[in-house]
């Protein structure tokens, strides 16, 4: 399972009742960030899932309202009493920036660790576990889409663990993944699990025109969550202009994608009240939902579902 | 006529209903500033007051709770319209502060200017209107209180005018403080003014214990503004190893600066409602308010009183 929670869903600045974009997955209860503008951490106080397991912050771009509440949820994490050390992951400027905005947040009790994510996108990082890959998109700098994998290993296999000769006493701890070695010999958790099964995709992406290669990077996601920046389609120009996607596009994209689900967020400070708008997406796609500050859903595994 | 605002009255972090520690001034409707933590741009948007017109924001320490909100309140300002330049005040290391945030907020419409105030606080600024002198105060890091004298000149004294030989037709120009040059001859305001009258003086101080400067600093202030970190005497062990002062202390202050009022604020996060406090330090200091967000007023001059 997957807890998904939007802690705000506002762009450019933070407005009473709508506080920055910024999104807050937790698996097992550990907890991943992507973005942190300014009152998020407000936010993340309201919705009450605590700071201390913050495992990782995620960066789609260096915008202020992208990344201005950082130093405050640093020092938040800090008096929650962290001690393991805290990753961070944003395109290239990652350290220079965030050294930049640590002059006001310099002693931590946990180490930081940067992932300056510049490498074209081929690798994978594991925070929170979660797989993490991403995707470099088209913004007027240099800015990121983000996937994230839940992955679920396969049942356990009665008739394999029988045939391993390998006491009872020890399948339990093969299937939590550890290693357990009898007689000289190793066992792995594969020997005695079937095949893995279907997991949970969940692909995030603000601040960008709508790519050639995002709806592949998005394929099949079980929940897309996509900036709507402009509900109305004739504000095309200003959003070619400042590199945003329409409610209109954010739908075609996730139809592309074969998405399950499309939550949008992201709106500008114009767009006030977004509801008129989503019949827009509907009509393209119809799995369209609004985001609004502190929406939160379970995902669960397909089979359970 | 001088008006005045609290933003915010937390200390360390922001939470949900009470933003952190901010005070706005406003003069003839040029706007000062005085700290500006995360969240300090949501607050001045519920107020109203604008962005575009702060002609500078002073900092009592660098503390993030005191200056994380710069960056968005310099985007804030800049998307407001601003071309004017903006002058920035604090102790030492403004520069090097500031620096580090603007990182991700490089590029505005309008000049910044540093006054970093490191010479011991004998030298005197204007803005906004406002004659700002400041004073190093106790804290665990360099830290300054405020004071601000709104003055306000003499008044037109027609006998004066009279025996100038000046044409009545320049007497307006004169009062406002244009040179008028007639027959050759130079003439200023204070050739058609009486004596200087007596004007405000707003003092503000947080995150310091109390000192003793700061009484005779804050002499005679119409209205002195002090942190009430804690509102219990039993947490003065705390207040001096964290540098902070009790309601009681702020209220002694005030008794002993012969301010006519005190207002609280910056109250720490563990106290949820400071209302049970007051009593505390209006046993020694009557004219005690508590501060809270959105706290306005305006404060008249005495005489109109």
């Amino acid at each position: 399972m997957l807890d998904v929670a939007l802690l705000g869903t506002g762009g450019m600045m933070p407005m009473p009742g709508r506080f920055l974009s910024s999104m807050l997955l937790r698996v097992n209860g550990r907890l991943l960030l992507v973005d942190c503008g300014e009152g998020t951490q407000v936010s993340l106080k309201n919705l009450g899932w605590g700071f201390k397991v913050i495992d990782a912050i995620l960066f789609t771009h260096y915008h202020a309202d992208h990344i201005s509440g950082l130093p405050g949820m640093l020092l938040a994490i800090a008096n929650a009493g962290r001690t393991e050390p805290l990753a961070l992951f944003g395109p290239k400027g990652l350290t220079f920036v965030v050294e930049g905005l640590r002059r006001i947040a310099q002693e931590l009790p946990f180490m930081v660790e940067y992932y300056e994510l510049n490498r074209g996108g081929e690798e994978l990082y594991q925070a929170a576990g979660l797989e993490i890959s991403y995707l470099p998109v088209d913004h007027s700098v240099p800015c990121l889409a983000y996937r994230f994998r839940l992955r679920r290993q396969g049942r356990f296999d009665a008739h394999k663990a029988e045939k391993l000769g390998l006491p009872r006493v020890y399948w339990s701890k093969l299937q939590k993944g550890e290693e357990v070695v009898f007689h000289g010999r190793k066992f792995l958790k594969e020997m005695v699990l079937g095949e893995e099964r279907p997991g949970l995709t969940l692909t995030y992406c603000t601040d960008s025109r709508p790519t050639a290669q995002l709806p592949g990077f998005a394929k099949n996601s079980d929940l897309l969550v996509l900036e709507g920046m402009y509900g109305e389609d004739e504000k095309k120009p200003k959003a070619i202009q400042n590199k945003h996607m329409l409610f209109s596009e954010a739908a075609r994209v996730a139809k592309e994608a074969g998405a399950k689900r499309l939550w949008l967020t992201h709106y500008s400070p114009a767009l006030k009240e977004p509801a008129p708008f989503l019949p827009v997406a509907q009509a393209i796609f119809p799995e369209t939902e609004l985001g609004f500050d502190g929406k939160m859903e379970t995902l669960s595994f397909p089979e359970a579902r």
